[in-house]
């Protein structure tokens, strides 16, 4: 094989009330990376998106990624990526974690399927490094495993694979910039004894109704004391599309990541298009662009496709 | 009907990182309680133990809950109780809990199995407030559901019933005494974010570790950041307990409620065994006297007995 084509998803981090340890893949939006091998040593990274990427592989997290993979894998010759970016880096749905878990996926494949899932994990976080100076694993779990992923532990790391619940997901991306080192600075760095009991108490629960599929245990136990009540004063309009969705139906929903992105989770596709005009109201009413996805949980995380599925014949 | 016999087990709470929240019931020990209905109005309690418990039905745990019960239900006659105490008040394995929990289940099958779960768990409830002067529900809640429990809100009560896994128990009681007062005291009212992010990490692993019946990923859940850094030093011989017990094959453990006892996790009845007697050999090298017990977790709570079972012929 010496070409590999993946879709990476988008993600969800910072579920609930699973601040730094619970997320999940999304169906759309998903990046497209092509990855070819090289008789000519080295990583070639072709950017081919709206977005202002840089090409060179040292300082782009697909790069770095690819760069790491060719160190493992002892292969003499090398890479070269197109990259088709559709999630907009910034957004707040693991747009820096689909770039490193798709080259990860894609190394491990086109090398000959030659990392566990684990190294693929500890692959694509030398671009979450990259990216955020920090190798979190909270996008690019769920990216690599698929589904919903709890991390218990990241000394060493360990990733729990919950079961996807059957349901849609909203996704509003008002068009504002979120520096994610300042969403962190505002957080206190002490919680409060009572909120830190009712927020394992709500994470317990969130993880019963996953295994439970039980969409209206997951919706009362959607509830964040710890990041939300710090980090909602950042993204206007809050409050009015979490109150918009529930009456149109949604179960609940939060920031994704440290947002801008808001998403809300549905147990039909009808109610997740209702809650997505819901929100598409409430940002034109106070003038700020956004796009809204309908989607739902990827159970697969990064998707390797047939090459006879994405050739143009 | 006009006589009720139930087992009313002892129970663990702020099981691992569950501080507050996670608890389940044990097979033994056990309380026995005998309840009749009397033509005479009122409450009587006669306590057959060992224990220095009030007649007093007004101060007595199962009493206030007879009381209440009585209110409730409307019935014009009496209650009689007689009380077997075998859970030592004062142990931290939900002694009072087991009074509170027994006399609600008992009362409701003698009137004629007019109460629900959530109305068991709030009669309960008042012998707890009795007992510890707060309406908590960490033990009762095991009691009242069986297997382990999950409280997600308690304004208002939304428990989870979780799957037991196949667990053997072993408990140790060091003959020592804790007020629960005092071991809430000694605890700080703020968590440090990085080790409240760890504890609902691990809380995540706990409960799916037991929807996946999965002992190594309950094992290396049972970890707790929060309460016991500060509670092990009321306990002697804790760490050696702990060490001593992995070394036996345990799979981890920690304090049970607010202490003195301490509790933990086995595969099979023969691990649960050598756990129990290197509990042992620890107290008796500390010259603490101490009790042991080997059971496992219960799955039914609180046992209401077929009288031919109970009565002496």
């Amino acid at each position: 094989m010496d070409t590999v084509f993946v879709q990476a998803p988008g993600s969800v981090s910072n579920l609930g009330s699973g601040f730094d340890v619970l997320g999940f893949a999304l169906n759309e939006p998903f990046d497209e990376l092509e990855l070819r091998s090289t008789l000519q040593p080295g990583v070639r990274i072709i950017n081919e998106h709206e977005y202002d990427l840089p090409d060179n592989p040292e300082k782009n997290v697909s790069g770095v990624v690819l760069l790491e993979a060719l160190r493992r894998s002892g292969y003499s010759g090398g890479l070269e990526l197109t990259v088709r970016k559709r999630i907009k880096p910034g957004s707040g749905i693991g747009s820096s974690a689909a770039s490193a878990a798709g080259a990860a996926v894609a190394a491990g494949v086109l090398l000959g399927n030659i990392f566990s899932k684990p190294e693929l994990l500890d692959l694509a976080m030398e671009g979450e490094f990259l990216a955020s100076g920090a190798r979190h694993a909270d996008n690019v779990a769920p990216c690599i495993y698929g589904g919903v992923t709890l991390i218990r532990s990241m000394e060493p790391p360990d990733i729990i694979p919950l079961p996807p619940a059957d349901l849609f997901v909203t996704i509003v991306h008002p068009q504002i910039e979120i520096q994610t080192a300042y969403a962190r600075s505002i957080m206190p760095q002490e919680v409060p004894l009572k909120h830190a009991i009712r927020q394992w108490g709500n994470l317990g629960a969130l993880v019963a109704g996953f295994y439970r599929n039980d969409p209206a245990l997951i919706g009362r136990s959607m509830e964040d004391r710890v990041a939300e009540p710090y980090r909602k004063a950042l993204i206007p309009g809050f409050d009015a599309i979490g109150a918009a969705s529930r009456a149109a139906g949604a179960l609940g929903g939060g920031i994704s990541g440290s947002g801008p992105s808001l998403f809300q989770f549905s147990t039909t596709f009808a109610t997740a298009t209702a809650v997505a005009k819901a929100m598409n109201r409430i940002y034109t009413e106070l003038g700020i662009a956004h796009h809204t996805y309908v989607t739902a949980i990827n159970r697969e995380g990064v998707r390797v496709l047939p090459l006879a599925q994405t050739r143009k014949s």
